[in-house]
């Protein structure tokens, strides 16, 4: 059994941890820290887990933490840099699912994350955490950068046809949507259901912090830069990212070869399903489940390819992404704790 | 590992089932059947089930389903009753989730479901699948009738008081909340998103067909007829029932027992969690899950009772409930592929 | 036209006072006061204001509000009172929306409210705004206390039943279901869209500050206290209140006088809607409008009365409430201003 | 007061040409026909109309309707195109809110409509009744094509761009957004609340109807053809259209000129806001109301352009839009019986 630990778990993606890891055939919860919430069973605030997790919120404790073979950060932003090196040093291993070890340029990440680096040489060392892309990585490393929501659903949208080099890469657009569960469970008006449900809008126009994570990842499958504009939007359920991708194609000819592309890069993958030809994905149907649905569209006989990808934000995209690292990272079934079906209706 | 077959499939507690099943340990399913969707890949009307169930909608055969050691009716009312006794006399076990064997007085029957029924002798032989009730004689049942999901909520609810003869039982009040999936996945202006959306209403309160089954087993348990006021609403949601239950003390200093009556009623119980004192059970607790929470509640210092009693309608209220009945006749763990935990948030 | 001016616009209760007053044709708003967002244009925080109303918050100003006709209090419980008097001083006609002026009984409203109140002589001078109750002392009142939203569906529902005399006043219940702008908007975990929408819950079974109001009013229709269990829900939608409202016949034979008795009491009531026998009235028959609609039923031949009261929480139950009060007191047409429609779908 | 009659009121765009209608302090409504629901009282159907319409559902009844001074058509594609000559022969003014007139190639239409045209002539004759755009044919003429919901938000949103002459116009994008009205009130599984809420998916990307409406709007103002990728999508609420639209700027210089390109292009505009710079509207801050609010951003210093236009499907992009040409046609103030605000929450 691995012993594992949680630093912050009140979250959203916090609870979603505990759910997946409470039913983890090979996973021993030791501890998870909240020093808000220190003394209350878990169980109370997230009624869902009652008779399936005993345990209590604590203080973060190094001695308990370093006694464990993992740690993960469900923490905000800023947290993880300041406690990962004690935790490195002792031989634990570390799975950030916040942003402190994201982005490679230390200058790009303060500028995004507003404050300075605590620990610049733990990011070099670091692994971006994208299985279908840097497996191998994953499987030795010590560190994970657990990657953002929308950053899983756009890079495994559009990787393939990067790589494929048939697409224009100056001016790719992700006009990404995302549930509310999104903004996480702090206390904010914009997400009161009396604001943000009956409501659809755009937001982070000018710059949204996943940005650089996702022009960092396209640019290494370019081995150049890439030109994205990226623009999120709140739709008024709880949970899911549907991202829709637009490119162009070089050259119309190559439109025949777009949906074996994808059938082939992610024919091995079980966390990601190409649909067939045609299909529309629908977040619902991954609602709860590990699992990325991509189809592939060029409409109307034009040279504009239209990528259809849906995640659930708070498994494929933070909680689920980092128990299938941590899967990768202690030779496990990939799929270990994570089989569970996708609740419709 | 147990056969199953599946008859009529594409409603929602039969994609429900389907979820449970192909998630157990022991259950292989044989087939599922839809006349109108014959040929269908399951997955293709349900995506999220994609990658977890390969089966093709079959048309009803009974000699496939004669090869079954179990056999599920997930179709409207008045289908069981038409194939049941052959299965049965082939010594298949058979779990109807529909109505049709769940009232015992043949006219009370007809008279709310308005049809002749095709078996009354089936009926008397029918064991009722409310475990918490009659787990002996599930135990050794052929024809289990699933209780309604209205019906689980408000027995659970109310059963405990009943038979404590603590309170009038001629004017007991059962006010009923139930998500929109209740209504099934049959085409239906009323259940359109922009009708039952943004909106909350009463409906059945001239006379809802799950009253009579109620007072059945309210009345059992009370050894006489009760009388009551049962008013169903229809939730702006998905899933889940809440049934706010009112009862009359016939003397306050009783008041102390309640909580005491319904911990030791359950205490044993893996399904029924009685919450601590005070507790307001929330439906989401339950979402996905085969779950019933339960909170006492004497309010001001009255003699007014007040049950708040949650389930998810699909799971503990329809296909969780059918799995339990089956790991009870099959003598497996009872909470064999049931072990799933509630979708929060 | 009369000068108006708006303490406290920036909850929902206010912006609903500022979307039926900028239409109403008898009105021009002499000021708008919010110390937090002094110098924001209305128009910023509700863009559904732009192009309708021009004006910006500003801090509260005694001057500025002596010089009104009429100042409406859309502040939080305990602001009105400290303000009141020295307006109703200077000949300032004032009603307030919070519960500052509703409970007659100083001590009880100290209880339920957590405070010392500053004017209790005030509290004896209000008049309680409901109209179909209080008219004549509207008309000539300085100082109106606008019920609260379960009160208004609970009172209309219940009191032609309790001036009647056909009913038991013991064991009177309200079961009562509201949606999520009832809680304001202020930021707040509960009422996040993620914690909130499909999830139905009770809250305040224990004792909720509205049990006060409706008893006051109950027994004063009644000449004597009544009994009553009130039990709020919250329902996954913006705005809409259901009161099931339960209470016993004395005598079954009377069943057949209660449609005429409601027909007949709100004959001349513009703003409650006794719906045909046997109907089924909806939350959204009444969003955005100033409208009560009232079904009665007895089901099954019990002698339990079922009543069913629907209005929107934040118009009939709030500022549409104001506004008639207003209308009543300036001998205005008492639909001035109130004549918008319900918005279905 | 005008006389007008309304073929086909059984449908959300119907019941919401009443809901304005009924208000419109010039219009007299004669007639409202529904053949399926002949005898019934439009209130029973719209109960939010209870107390402010005493129509009837009637028989189409040609007399009737040639006695009136405007029909509107709110009835299915392929119903107006039969009628429509007979009332024009009679004098009667048209305004059909269905297809049957938008799209001046007959043969296009007949593609994506799968039908033959009944009077390709009228074709011609029709304005398309964007008021913006044809105010002026819009006075005079004797039948309106009235704009589809999709159309009106991004041609709205798109034609100043493409006017200004700054953008290429072979590769324009429009990602949009509509909440489930748009779907109509027909019973369908993929719109009933189960199915299509707490879910989002792209659909009709292969080709949606309105796509050649929206180019051959936008290839007017081009003056030559234009490329265009359309993807709508279906968002989890009842109204509202969000449309996001890309274009590539020719020249990023040009970048500081779009603000005031489309603050003049809609300075006159009494429904189209121009939102300040910077601004993410919101289509609750159009709920119910005939706006349309648009925002322009060029984020990160690239050439892509993002324009944000935010309509009600029902109101600007439906039967708001239709009273307004109503208005224009009748010589009445274009804003008389739409001032209604956005309800907000």
């Amino acid at each position: 059994m691995i012993k594992v630990g949680i630093v912050g778990g009140t979250g959203y993606t916090g609870v979603e941890l505990l759910r997946l890891l409470a039913a983890h055939p090979e996973v021993e919860i030791q501890a998870i820290t909240s020093r808000s919430e220190k003394g209350l069973p878990v169980a109370d605030m997230y009624p869902n887990l009652r008779g399936h997790l005993d345990l209590v919120f604590s203080e973060p404790d190094m001695s308990v933490l370093k006694a464990c073979d993992l740690v993960f950060f469900a923490t905000p932003n800023g947290i993880a840099m300041t406690m990962a090196r004690e935790l490195l040093d002792a031989g634990v291993k570390v799975i950030d699912l916040a942003a402190d070890f994201r982005i490679k340029d230390i200058s790009e990440w303060s500028k995004w994350y507003g404050m300075e680096h605590a620990c610049a040489d733990l990011v070099e060392q670091a692994v971006y955490g994208l299985p279908e892309v840097n497996r191998a990585e994953i499987k030795t490393a010590q560190l994970i950068a657990n990657p953002g929501c929308y950053p899983t659903a756009v890079q495994l949208g559009l990787l393939p046809l990067i790589e494929s080099g048939l697409i224009e890469t100056h001016n790719l657009i992700a006009d990404a949507k995302s549930g509310v569960s999104g903004a996480g469970r702090t206390a904010a008006v914009g997400t009161l259901q009396a604001e943000s449900s009956e409501n659809f809008k755009a937001y982070g126009v000018a710059g949204h912090r996943h940005l650089p994570e996702i022009k960092q990842g396209l640019a290494l499958a370019n081995k150049a830069s890439v030109g994205l504009t990226f623009v999120p939007h709140l739709v008024p359920m709880i949970r899911g990212i549907q991202a829709t991708c637009y490119a162009s194609l070089k050259n119309v000819d190559n439109v025949t070869e777009l949906q074996s592309l994808y059938e082939k890069k992610y024919e091995n993958e079980v966390f990601v399903d190409v649909m067939p030809a045609g299909s529309l994905p629908e977040t619902r149907s991954v609602k709860g489940a590990n699992q990325c649905r991509i189809a592939v569209h060029v409409p109307q006989g034009g040279n504009t390819v239209v990528i259809l990808s849906v995640i659930d934000n708070l498994v494929k995209g933070a909680a689920g992404q980092a128990v299938q690292n941590m899967n990768i990272m202690f030779d496990l079934a990939e799929n270990a704790g994570l089989t569970g079906i996708a609740l419709v209706p």
